[in-house]
């Protein structure tokens, strides 16, 4: 049976992470808010399971993966659970747990990212909280990006084998679902905060070249050629607006 | 070989989740920052596996566990790879990954709670930040609290015994570390926005049983009477700051 893929429909948001490990692995998937209401599915699919008192373990948000009777949320999570399945992340156990550790790490970020344009509310727009969201993104830009793009610079020096390769990898020697992840980490924050990430970038040459050669996997170039792929926008997690950058 | 647990050594904050674990457990740790540094403990030690570029995979913050010669970081993750080990998860992959999915969204309110006193960044004092603290704190309070209260009574609702159980259980039948990082949760709750917690948690009258249940566990109750335990202060995630609550 298909995975279901939940998320919201108009924003690539945190369901790009596991979308892009379904696609690195050509997996059989149902993006499930992308498909039509009358044949269950679209919107009303996704607000069903967050929202019905007869589903026994329900998600506390989006996105979520439905696998058969499995339901399963938390993006980490989600792809923690996929990837021995689709072959994307070595087999010893010591090795899994370091790429999950990766991977919390990588949504602490994004988590982050998200707080840049919404420092006081969710519930707020960005407009009515601009002169708060202009503090935190000075900050952002000048202590917390430099430490996690200089940690990650860090996961690819120290993965034996790296200088070797045309395309480094961020856990053991082939691609996985956490290089997957960190590629549209770097797309994110190239789209929204150009001149910042530019700057940190320069300084960390084996994460710039997992980003270039990431999408030259076959199955993901021919991903992100198609309709499929969304835009970020500025309704999702990476927006630029362009006054929080510098 | 004991297991070592590395965090700040005087607040309670992350590292406390982790703690509880082992403390129900019985299990044998150095809780290693509150060690001495003549016998190679402290402070310096955990400094070292965050900051040596002999540590081939480092954790990017704290806390960690040192098992062996295994280093893991992100406290979910650390109790993913600790609770089989202690008992304190059930056998099947479905319940251990929906308590994990449990447990991250923990994390999520946690870091919630931590952005309440340090809206714009954590590199501020509080004061330097207060305005827009006052700010978050009121929608927190309006619509982020109520939301995490009213799903983690419905995962409560939702676990097949509860109603027979004197003391509900989050995930299956028996204590489990889901349990523990819940009384820690509703504990910080109620230390650090009295008002804000009183209120939710009349319409929780689950996850109010299981917080006064859970201490009394026989090692737990042990526990939290020594001086083992780290009272909440002004230091950490949980603060009580009364113009943040109301």
């Amino acid at each position: 049976m298909a995975y279901q893929l939940h998320y919201w429909p108009g924003i690539p948001g945190r369901g790009e992470f596991v979308r892009l490990a379904l696609e690195a692995a050509g997996a059989d998937y149902v993006d499930v808010c992308r498909g039509d209401a009358q044949q269950g599915l679209g919107l009303p699919a996704m607000l069903h399971v967050l929202q019905d008192a007869s589903v026994p373990r329900p998600p506390f948000a989006c996105p979520f993966l439905v696998d058969g009777r499995t339901v399963i949320g938390q993006t980490a999570a989600i792809l923690l659970y996929l990837a021995p399945r689709l072959g994307l992340v070595p087999q010893r156990e010591a090795d899994r747990l370091w790429a999950h550790q990766v991977q919390l790490t990588i949504a602490d970020l994004v988590q982050e990212v998200h707080e840049l344009h919404h420092p006081i509310a969710s519930s707020l727009y960005y407009e009515d909280q601009k002169a708060e969201a202009l503090r935190r993104a000075a900050d952002f830009r000048r202590e917390r990006l430099p430490k996690f793009v200089s940690w990650l610079e860090a996961v690819l020096q120290r993965n034996p084998g790296n200088d070797a390769r045309e395309v480094p990898r961020m856990v053991g020697a082939r691609l996985s679902y956490v290089d997957l992840s960190v590629f549209q980490l770097v797309d994110g924050l190239r789209y929204a905060l150009p001149k910042a990430s530019r700057r940190v970038l320069k300084k960390a040459p084996l994460l710039t070249a997992l980003h270039a050669g990431v999408p030259r996997q076959r199955r993901l170039a021919a991903y992100l050629a198609s309709g499929r792929r969304l835009p970020f926008n500025e309704e999702g997690i990476f927006r630029h607006y362009p006054e929080l950058d510098a």
